[in-house]
């Protein structure tokens, strides 16, 4: 057996069965290792970005590593934007990355570059086998390293002569490291700060505070104490909907995040570090939280969320029952031109059950979120790392993991051409993914961020950077051009047929949402 | 004058005048510093593989630096790709990179990351500004660094609040490093070898010994003394076609080089290292030069190669005239239906004058580069880094340097998938780009590959990693979704009459040529 071979064996072996690949040359002997392995599936992106998207998608809805295939340093580097999602969103994600033969570096050839050096800012772990022998453990290191609580990165760089030399066994299956539970002491001060009478509280929640037992916990909280449920701005995977506990979200812009925190005495954070401002600003604020206010940590995002706000409900003596449980709501009905609230509404009155939702739909999509709280209950993920190109990746990942759920990706004119390569991946798979593309023909955002850091009276050619019209992008074309049938809809009539059909059918349909 | 300003403007006196961009939040400063300056041209990219890819080809065009403006650490990693090409090409680069204000870094927020370590694997040289007031000169030291010869990739990581702080003023031009001028030892090394009557014996030509002015001395070299001129497999950029001193070019499987090059005894090695095997294969060579053989290396690729092979020819006496000069031929005429011998007589059969020919058509464009030479005068550049996605990037910034030249894109499917964001900053720009896709629905490469690596009958799932059916992916339509008017060929015909049309306008066009 080779180094490729025992490798994916023991990948396998610890449950590993999807491997989102874009190899080349050097990654020769893991495609026919992932050949011959049953019970890995194979799924090829065109990009990879999609690629570490995509395990992004997987590893959130999955709560288990996919393996990423990467063709050497430059491969990586092309799907280091989306590592950096699913580092910030606490994914598990074991990249297997191939290198030239160790004899071969020497000889400085044109794909040699300082794959280390590439790998190290978006991973947690890193490591390179040291012989055909020592990969399959390396591998299994990867997999109880990507496994840990939340989840995490894990590299694995795999030099060729590793891959195809004989001699190579797998290993028995790693142990995972158990999530760390809070000490006592965390539960307790959480608990004399949410008791104390005065001024008004919150829990501030991410991570895998916000999956449905801990969120319920959560909610036994706010009924024994009265404190708010405040979710960071962006979740790795929210659920919500009628008849979960309901989170308020931080707004996005730091000035807003400082004004809405701004009367709060107590903040006690579960699964998150207090929130900051998400870019600096002349003259604006970085730490938004309250002077003077008694900020305490309960748990950090590596800590054991949903036991920790047991404890905490636990100790305050909360009841059994959950307050702020979401009431089924559902948008009036509008009609006429589309905008954004009016796309929203659509939405929020369409949302099918169990929905998961990848949401980078940036301005455009600012109302959605609000109109589909009272939606049949569904899974949230956004944009972690705040490095766009995510959103049509996390949504191929989730259809995956989760083959049987509707996926809706709202996604945003200007990211989405980061990764459009996802569609092809979509289609060929034939995932159950309807895509909304909210076309504004802008990075509108940045038409705000430009005054917004002081800039006045902006020229043409700075107007010109913020612009994708001329020529416009028409993601009808560029979707069937990929094999995704698509549709036009400039009117809330012409959503609503196009989404009823793609929400009645399986596979994928992209909708052009003009805005 | 805030630092944004002065940088950019220091830019601007250097000479920097085209700035290929994909800015976010924390470059607006630098956006509204470009919108003021007269004479930079601001060209926005959709992805950041673009918009490094494109000043690339613009700096192996134009001899010097364009800046990129690029926003934090995933989105320099996004273009990590086509700057490791870059940097194997030895092309002029400066990078503005974006970076949060200094005092909003130890908050940690979504987008922070390693910037320094995302930069130094594909970056020459790299800094960090300290002040507002130093921003302008690090700009001018990147210049500097960046137009030293044959070019460096020189990044500058520029924190928002250097960016938008007051105080600063631009810095003078700074000094350009002369090139270097290989030692007289190095002259009389080579003349010696070269002189000594026994054996065959080569000049192998890298870098810019490609160029016009140094074959001509390479020629004038063979003349007096039989030598053969081989060029290396991936040109950054080679003056060639009828009337211009030819070159061979290496083969690109190791073995067929090392076959190639085995019965020469000496080989001067002039802005090129000794060629080795692009990848490791098991049981065959990395390196290609034969055993025994004398190998001089009279100048690496720093060293002023024109100058090198001047003093080179004239100790040798050599007449003036060169050798090996090409004569103008053009392919036979063909018909039928397309295949890649086929594709390149067309191409052969019509190149333009003073085209520049961006060449990542990959296997199916084998027999192009052949059946060009003997055309009409013109440029040819190939993908030096091995690093794909590199073709349609190139095309649009050399498009941007030599706006009253043809550029064609010489695109293989697969590798054109990964950045065709670029056609629509053809669109836009309306350049003046003939694109060519390849499309032979699949990484055709890698099915060689994996049998020269030794997998023997690879099962579906292997092939399914290769293949890009399944959808076929539909290029007109992609290109026509942005912008670019495009045309399926199948046959001979078809091709002609739309390469004519492209031929006879300005402006982009694409061709999908069905192989």
């Amino acid at each position: 057996m080779n180094g490729a071979e025992a490798l994916i064996e023991t990948l396998a072996g610890c449950g590993v069965d999807v491997c989102f690949a874009n190899p080349g040359t050097s990654e020769m002997q893991l495609v026919a290792a992932i050949d011959q392995q049953h019970g890995m599936r194979a799924i090829l992106g065109l990009f990879e970005g999609v690629v570490t998207g995509a395990a992004d998608g997987y590893g959130r809805m999955a709560d288990k590593p996919a393996a990423t295939l990467l063709h050497l340093g430059p491969g990586l580097a092309n799907g280091l934007a989306n590592l950096h999602n699913a580092k910030r969103a606490g994914s598990p994600i074991i990249n297997i990355v191939g290198d030239h033969a160790t004899y071969h570096l020497q000889y400085n050839s044109p794909l040699t570059s300082d794959l280390e050096g590439v790998a190290r800012p978006m991973s947690h772990w890193l490591k390179v086998s040291r012989s055909e022998r020592d990969l399959a453990q390396v591998g299994a290191e990867a997999w109880s390293v990507a496994s840990s609580y939340p989840g995490k990165i894990a590299t694995v760089v795999t030099p060729a002569n590793h891959a195809w030399n004989e001699g190579s066994a797998p290993v028995a299956v790693a142990a995972i490291l158990a999530p760390a539970n809070v000490p006592e002491g965390a539960i307790k001060d959480a608990a004399e700060a949410l008791g104390a009478a005065d001024g008004s509280k919150a829990i501030f929640l991410g991570g895998r505070a916000l999956r449905e037992g801990a969120l319920t916990q959560a909610g036994r909280i706010a009924a024994a104490t009265g404190a708010r449920l405040i979710c960071e701005t962006f979740p790795t995977r929210l659920e919500r909907g009628a008849g979960r506990v309901a989170v308020e979200r931080l707004p996005y812009f730091g000035e807003q995040g400082e004004e809405y925190l701004k009367d709060f005495k107590t903040i006690v954070f579960c699964g998150s570090e207090p929130p900051v401002s998400f870019f600096a600003y002349p003259g604006k604020p970085s730490w938004l939280s309250p002077e003077g206010a008694r900020l305490v940590r309960l748990a950090s995002m590596e800590e054991e969320a949903e036991d920790a706000l047991t404890r905490l409900a636990d100790e305050l003596g909360a009841p059994a029952e959950p307050a702020l449980v979401q009431e089924a709501t559902r948008p009036a009905e509008v009609e006429g031109k589309l905008d954004p609230t009016k796309l929203g509404a659509v939405i929020g009155a369409m949302m099918p059950e169990n929905a998961i939702v990848s949401d980078e739909a940036a301005t455009g999509g600012l109302m959605i979120f609000p109109a589909t709280a009272g939606a049949p209950m569904h899974d949230w993920m956004t944009l972690t790392g705040g490095a766009i190109g995510q959103g049509l990746p996390l949504a191929t990942g989730a259809a995956v993991a989760c083959p049987d759920r509707k996926v809706l990706a709202l996604q945003a004119d200007g990211s989405g051409m980061y990764t459009l390569q996802a569609l092809w991946t979509m289609a060929r798979e034939n995932l159950d993914v309807t895509t909304i593309i909210l076309n504004n023909g802008s990075y509108a955002i940045l038409n705000i961020e430009l005054m917004r850091v002081g800039v006045q009276n902006p020229g043409p050619k700075a107007l010109s950077m913020l612009d994708l019209r001329n020529p416009a992008l028409d993601w009808v074309a560029l979707s069937e051009g990929m094999g995704v049938p698509a549709k036009k809809a400039e009117t809330v009539a012409e959503l609503h047929e196009a989404l009823a059909e793609a929400l009645a059918h399986k596979g994928p349909r992209l909708i052009e949402a003009i805005l």
